[in-house]
């Protein structure tokens, strides 16, 4: 039986616009949050193709976590993340499918 | 009779989202943001209350033409700035709403 482990990460209402802006601001971060869009019951890390060492993946995936952009949970030895949505939407309605239809 | 100018800017098709996430992703550029949101027909740079000094609000409303999300002319020795909003719904639709939303 594996053990699944939620990471730490804001609750709700400690979540900040200016943390999540500067998460989302970064052109590999965006990347990541394009590739959670499609996958809403969320991604191992590893499985996203990016242009990054994964000692930088793994800074980028922490950023997006502590600023309340994802949430991120062990399943065994895989870390498996998924956008966190409905907070966003609740706190800032429009902002994530904004940034989401921008050209890429 | 007074001149009016446009400061330089980036064309609707040249802004990027990295760059607008940026620029908004920042306490005092964000007091700006909200600060121009209330008045569409643009405000006197000097006239927005902010606790930084002169040059500093500078470099910041230099940040936010550059990003694409406002725009200055002057109008003889005053800077007018405006919201870029039709632009930014326009590339990002719900963006600037959710990020107006956001509690302060």
């Amino acid at each position: 039986m594996s053990t699944s482990k939620a990471l730490p990460q804001p609750d709700r209402e400690e979540i900040r616009v200016e943390a999540v802006l500067q998460a989302l601001g970064e052109p590999v971060r965006l990347q990541i949050v394009r590739a959670l869009a499609d996958v809403p019951e969320g991604i191992a890390c590893g499985e996203i193709e990016l242009p990054v060492t994964a000692s930088t993946r793994a800074h980028h995936l922490r950023t997006l976590r502590e600023a309340g952009v994802l949430s991120t949970h062990t399943e065994g030895t895989r870390r498996i993340s998924k956008l966190r949505r409905e907070d966003l939407e609740e706190l800032y309605p429009g902002l994530l499918s904004g940034v989401l239809a921008a050209r890429r």
